[in-house]
């Protein structure tokens, strides 16, 4: 099943494509590369959700939010290339969680992004490598920011 | 305009490129990838510009500092490629800012850097995707690092 | 002499390729280029090495445990191309430590790896773009995370 079939099948809906906040743009792309700008996770509403997580954000919620942010990333995409069916694959994802500095489950926060790319798009084309980390802070406070470089069919 | 007589009609002239503080090289081209190491802002003696953004450092300085720091990534391209007008595109920057844990506005620092690519190359080339973000540390504590992913034209 | 003659030469055996921790895979090959996940430093049983440089953990043990990373990272790029002798180049390296606010020698713990890459691939292959900078936090609290790009020779 194709990834915009499968997204239809689980009933999503993508966001608009984030405004950034500065000057940048949401991706670029080069060849068969596409980049994609950080995004941080954003309510239905477009407000941004913010906090540490390991102290006011569960590892729950980060989930929850790193799964908006790959959203939001699946919106970009769709912007850039026209259709999802377009990725060849995901490649690589880095994916930033606003912790605490004793924090330890950077992977099952950043799971809730990875979980939805392989959902939409299958273990073939979706897994992807991947780095979880923890920073010391991120813009306004968001809780998590995940960017991304994927490969476009020929 | 090209991008080496925008340069020259702003009056800039870039600094040497940085050598490298440890066993790593300041670029490596791959294709027509170029990748950046990532840099530290320097004075006009060479010496590297400290402190924690949010705290000892303003954010009107990070930004400064941020554009130092382009302009060493700049320095580093030129050395790469002969000449700035052989770059197609700024594909990706990753800025990272050595603040506070509350810090909130990466992403005004980094426009310090995202604003001369923008100037120096115009729209078409030079706006990017782009994560602003913050570290819990730096080497030597200097204040930001910024790293890059340009296209080379063929 | 080849990369994989040398590393016999040096009498190193490379680790098993560690099983990621969620959900995503140990490296992605795009065209010819290799995306390697990040890893963390382990120990020869396969535990993972554990504390804050620059508190519980020195710099010395730090590089040390880079360079176990960097064992980690050529046995995930020989399960990824059958053999080290067909990586062209060590494109970029993004080193992070898990260290205190304060640390200053992020460079000098990457080093472990980076000087692996260049013992074993020489300097033309070798020698790479980088960043090595400061985390506020890691998976598991393990000391450093590093991960790469390489290209592949056609």
């Amino acid at each position: 099943m194709s990834a915009e079939a499968r997204l239809k099948q689980l009933g999503i809906t993508l966001p608009a494509v984030p405004k950034p906040v500065a000057n940048y743009v949401p991706y670029r792309l080069a060849g068969n590369l596409l980049f994609l700008s950080g995004q941080g996770p954003r309510d239905a509403q477009g407000g941004m959700l913010t906090g540490k997580v390991g102290a006011e954000v569960s590892v729950e919620e980060g989930y929850n939010r790193a799964r908006l942010i790959g959203l939001g990333l699946l919106a970009a995409t769709r912007d850039a290339l026209g259709s999802l069916d377009r990725v060849e694959a995901i490649l690589k994802v880095l994916g930033m969680v606003n912790a605490v500095p004793d924090f330890k489950d950077q992977p099952k926060v950043i799971n809730g992004c990875s979980d939805l790319f392989v959902e939409v798009f299958g273990d073939q084309i979706g897994r992807h490598a991947r780095s979880a980390v923890g920073m010391g802070s991120l813009p306004n406070q968001i809780s998590v920011e995940i960017e991304a470089v994927l490969a476009v069919k020929a």
